[in-house]
C-alpha cells in the first residue's frame, strides 16, 4: 500500500477492531468466567467499550478518508479495493442512524431481554408485549434511515445477510416449505424411530473429553482454540488464531456432540479468514447466512453422517459403554436423524428446523408490515405451528416466548439459520467435486481435506466479498435450494420406505 | 452533588474507568485463559485501549474542569473534596509526561521483559544490560518532566509509594537493617529446623479445594470472586464485586497456601472499597505499600499464627495424611515460620525477606544516581547478599536476573513489598486493641471480625486520601517500623532459644 490515506483508514478501523476485540473479551468473560457480582461494573465498561468502537467508526476522518479514495483505482480482488468497499458500506449504514437513535434500541434491547426471561418463565406473554411493540416502534424510525427498500424487511435482513433481499429470502422459503412439509408427512408416517438410548445419565466430563477428541480431529488445538462450558452455547473471536467455543453438557444426554461440533463450524469458518486481513473489518465471516451454513457442515453434513459415525460410534461406544454397549451403529445413526414435529427450534431435527424459521420469517414480515399486531402474535404462532408441523402449542412458554431475538429487537436474524442449511449444502456439493466422496475419508477419521478446501475457497476471503459474490465464487452459482432438498430427500426419504 | 462541573467530571473519569477495566479484563484473560496463539491480536487491543484511557484521562477538558473546581468548597472528608483532589494530583502526574515519552517507556518495557525471560533462562546478564541501561536513561528523562526534587528516586517511589519521599524509606530501612541482620545471625546460630515434610507430592486439586474451604472461611465467595491457577500469582479486579485470585499449585510443595492467602490479602483490599466510589479512580488501594500491607496481613499475620493453624492443621493433616500425618502442629507451626537465608526473594521467609528489598531499593538509588554502572550490578549485587545475608550467588539467574521489575523499568517498585510488612503490624495491632486477641476467634476458624475491622478502618476509605493519611487515620500514628520488628522478635526469638 502507497498511498497515506488506505494506511490512515487502516490505522482508524485497526484501532476500532482493537475496541471490538475487547468488546469480545468482555462478553466472554461475562458469559463464561465472571463471577454473578461483577454484573454491574461489566454492563458498564462493556457500554462504554462497545460506544467508544462505535463514535471512533463513525467519525468524520474515516468519510473524509472515504471520499478521498477510490476503490476502482485498485482490482476487485485486492485487498485494497476489498478495504474500501466494505469500510465504506459499513461507514454509510452506521452514519445514517443517529446516536440516539442508537442509543434507545440499545436500551429497549436491554429491558426487552431482561423481561423476556420472566415473561418465558411465567409463561406470560403480555409482560412482554409492550417491549416487542417498543422494539418494532423503534425499527421503523431506524427504516427511515434509509433509502425506501422495497419492502421494509429489507432493511433489516440487511443487518444480518448483508445485500440480500426479502423477496429472495422468500422464494427460497416457498421451495422448501413445498418440499418440506410433504417430507416431514411422509416421515411422519413411516412410524416411530427408537432413540430412548440418547437419554440417560451421561457423565458430563466423560462428553467434554470426547468432544476435545472429536474437535482435535477436525482441526482444534489448544494452541489457538478453547471449548468452555455455558448455558446457551456460543463461539466467539478475541483474537486472530483465539477461537473460543463453548457447549452446554447436559447430564441426561448426549446434545452436546451435536452443539460443540456446531460451534466448531462457526469457529473454524473465523479461524480460516487470511491473516492479511487481521486487523481490519475484513476479518470475520461475511454473514449469518454463511456463518450458519458453516456450523451446520460441521454439525450436521459430517457430523449427522454414517461415514462420520462409523468411525467415531466405536469410539462413543466405548465411551458410554452401559448406555450404548448394545445399540448398533445403524440404530445410532437413524437415531440422531430422527425427524419429528416438535415445539422448541433449538432441539429440532434437521428437517423440521426449518419450519420453524419458516414460521418466524412470515410473522416478523406481519409484524413489521402491520398485519398482525403483537397482541395478536400468540394466535398466529400457534396456528402456523399447527399448520406447518402439526403441533398444538400448550403455552407461550413453549411457543412464540421460546426465543430471546425479538424480545432483543432482532428482527431479521431468524432467516439466516435456514440460509445456512441451504447454502452449506450448495458448498458441500462443491467440495465433493473437488475431492471427491468423503465417506473413506470420514470413516478413518480424516477431516482435514475437508477443512483446507473449506478454508481455501470459502473461510480465508473473509468479508472481502458480499455474501452473494461469495456464494457464487465458492459454488459458481446463486443460492439455491434445490441442492438441499435433494440432500434431505436422499439422506432421510429411506427412513419413510 | 450539586456541580454540573463535578457531574461531568465524574462521567469523565468514569469513562476512563471503565477503559482501565476493560484492560483489566484483557489482562487476566491473557495471562489465566487465552490460548497462546491469541498474544498478537492481544497486544494490539491491549496497547489500543490503555492508550485511549490515556488520551482520555489527559483529555483537556478534564484539565479545565478541574481548574473550574475546588477542593476546599467541600468537607476535606467528603467524597467531592477526594475525588478533586486525587484526580487532580493523577492529572498534573499524567500530564506532566509527553505521550511520547510514555510510548517510548512502554516499548523499552516490552522489549526488556521479552529480553528477560532468555537472559534469566541463560544465566547471561548481558544481554539484559542494554535495556537495563535504556530504562535508566528514560527515567532520568521521565524525571526530569517534573519540578527538582530531593533526590531523583522520589520521582520515581512516587509512583508506587504516592507522597513517600526515599529518605523517609531509608530511615525505616535503615532500623529495620539495624535489628534484623543480628536477628537473622541468630537464627541462622540456633541450628536447622526440620521443614522437609512441606516437600513431597502435594495433589493439586487437593490443594485447590483445601485452599478454597480456607478463602471461604476468610470471606470468599463465588458470588463475587475466583481462584485460578496461573504461574506467577497476581490479584485482579476487573469491577466491584468481581475479585479474581491466581494461585500456582506445585505439585511438590505446599506454597501455594500461603500465595493464595497473600492475593486474597490484596483482593479483600479491593472488595472493602466502599461501594459508593465504584467507577472513580477513587475504587482501589490507596498505594502498593499499604496494598501489600493486606496481603501480608492474610499471609503472615493470619496464615502463619499459631492460633490460625490451631483451627487449620487437622484439616490440613485430613488432607494430606500420608504426608503431614506423623508430624506435629508445632514442628508444622515452625516449619512454615523457618528463618533461613536464601537466595530467591520470592521463596524468602517473613524475616530475610525485608533484606532481599533493602539490597534492591539501595541498588536502584545507586543506579539512578550512577554510582554504580549497570555493566557493575552483578557485582554490586553479589556483594550485598554476602553482606546482608550471607550467601554466595552462584550465578546471575539467582541472582540480579531473578526479578523482571527492572527489565521492565519498574524502578522505585521493591520497596513498596517491605514498607507493605512494616505497615501490616501497625495496623494489626491497631486492630486488636480494638477487638481483642484474635487467637480464640483464629482457633475457632473465625475471621470476620478482623475482616469487617479492616474494611471499617482501611479498605472501605480506597483513594480518598493519601497513604499518610490513611495510615495516620487507621493507626493514629505515622507510618513506623518499630511494631514490626518487635513482632519479628517475639514471633521468632524463640526459636533461637
Amino acid at each position: 500500500m502507497t498511498d497515506p490515506k488506505l494506511d490512515r483508514l487502516k490505522t482508524l478501523v485497526g484501532e476500532v477492531d482493537d475496541l471490538r476485540k475487547a468488546s469480545t473479551v468482555l462478553f466472554w468473560d461475562q458469559r463464561v468466567m465472571m463471577p454473578p457480582g461483577g454484573a454491574q461494573a461489566r454492563a458498564e465498561a462493556s457500554a462504554t467499550v462497545a460506544r467508544l468502537a462505535h463514535e471512533k467508526f463513525v467519525a468524520p476522518e474515516i468519510g473524509e478518508l472515504l471520499d478521498g479514495l477510490n476503490e476502482a483505482d485498485y482490482d476487485y480482488d485486492s485487498f485494497e479495493a476489498s478495504l474500501i468497499r466494505v469500510t465504506r458500506r459499513d461507514y454509510e449504514k452506521a452514519t445514517r442512524v443517529p446516536p440516539e437513535l442508537v442509543g434507545e434500541m440499545n436500551r429497549a434491547s436491554a429491558l426487552g431481554l431482561s423481561a423476556w426471561e420472566p415473561a418465558k418463565e411465567s409463561s406470560n406473554f403480555e409482560t412482554l408485549r409492550p417491549h416487542l411493540e417498543e422494539n418494532l416502534e423503534l425499527r421503523h424510525r431506524y427504516v427511515e434511515c434509509f433509502d425506501p427498500p422495497d419492502e421494509t424487511y429489507d432493511v433489516l435482513l440487511d443487518n444480518f445477510e448483508p445485500n440480500m433481499k426479502t423477496a429472495e429470502v422468500r422464494e427460497i422459503f416457498d421451495q422448501l416449505k413445498e418440499e418440506l412439509v410433504p417430507l416431514i408427512r411422509e416421515l411422519g408416517e413411516a412410524g416411530e424411530i427408537d432413540d430412548s438410548f440418547l437419554h440417560g445419565e451421561f457423565d458430563q466430563e466423560a462428553q467434554r473429553s470426547f468432544s476435545l477428541d472429536l474437535l482435535q480431529r477436525f482441526g482444534y488445538s489448544d494452541e489457538e482454540w478453547r471449548l468452555d462450558e455455558t448455558t446457551h452455547p456460543f463461539m466467539t473471536t478475541p483474537g486472530h488464531r483465539d477461537i473460543r467455543l463453548t457447549t452446554n453438557f447436559r447430564p441426561d444426554n448426549l446434545s452436546s456432540l451435536f452443539a460443540t461440533m456446531h460451534e466448531f463450524g462457526h469457529g473454524v469458518y473465523e479461524w480460516g479468514v487470511d491473516e492479511s486481513l487481521a486487523g481490519t473489518p475484513l476479518a470475520s465471516g461475511v454473514s449469518l447466512g454463511l456463518h450458519e451454513s458453516q456450523s451446520r457442515t460441521w454439525e450436521n453434513l459430517v457430523g449427522r453422517s454414517r461415514s462420520f459415525w462409523r468411525y467415531f460410534y466405536p469410539r462413543l461406544q466405548a465411551t458410554f459403554q452401559s448406555q450404548l454397549g448394545s445399540v448398533d451403529e445403524e440404530a445410532f445413526y437413524r437415531a440422531v436423524n430422527k425427524v419429528q414435529p416438535s415445539l422448541i427450534r433449538i432441539d429440532a431435527d434437521e428437517v423440521t428446523y426449518n419450519m420453524h424459521i419458516i414460521l418466524r420469517f412470515e410473522l416478523e414480515q406481519d409484524l413489521i408490515e402491520g398485519r398482525v399486531a403483537v397482541a395478536d402474535l400468540p394466535e398466529s404462532w400457534n396456528a402456523k405451528m399447527q399448520e406447518y408441523l402439526g403441533v398444538d402449542v400448550p403455552d407461550d412458554a413453549q411457543g412464540v416466548l421460546q426465543d430471546m431475538h425479538w424480545a432483543a429487537g432482532g428482527f431479521g436474524y431468524f432467516p439466516t439459520y435456514a440460509l445456512g442449511n441451504v447454502i452449506s449444502v450448495q458448498i458441500w456439493e462443491r467440495a465433493r467435486e473437488d475431492l471427491g466422496d468423503f465417506d473413506e475419508r470420514f470413516e478413518r477419521g480424516e477431516f482435514d481435506e475437508l477443512r483446507e478446501w473449506l478454508r481455501e475457497h470459502l473461510y480465508r476471503l473473509g468479508r472481502k466479498f458480499t455474501p452473494q459474490e461469495t456464494i457464487q465464487r465458492v459454488t459458481g452459482s446463486p443460492i439455491d435450494a434445490k441442492p438441499y432438498v435433494r440432500y434431505l430427500r436422499e439422506k432421510l426419504a429411506p427412513q419413510a420406505v
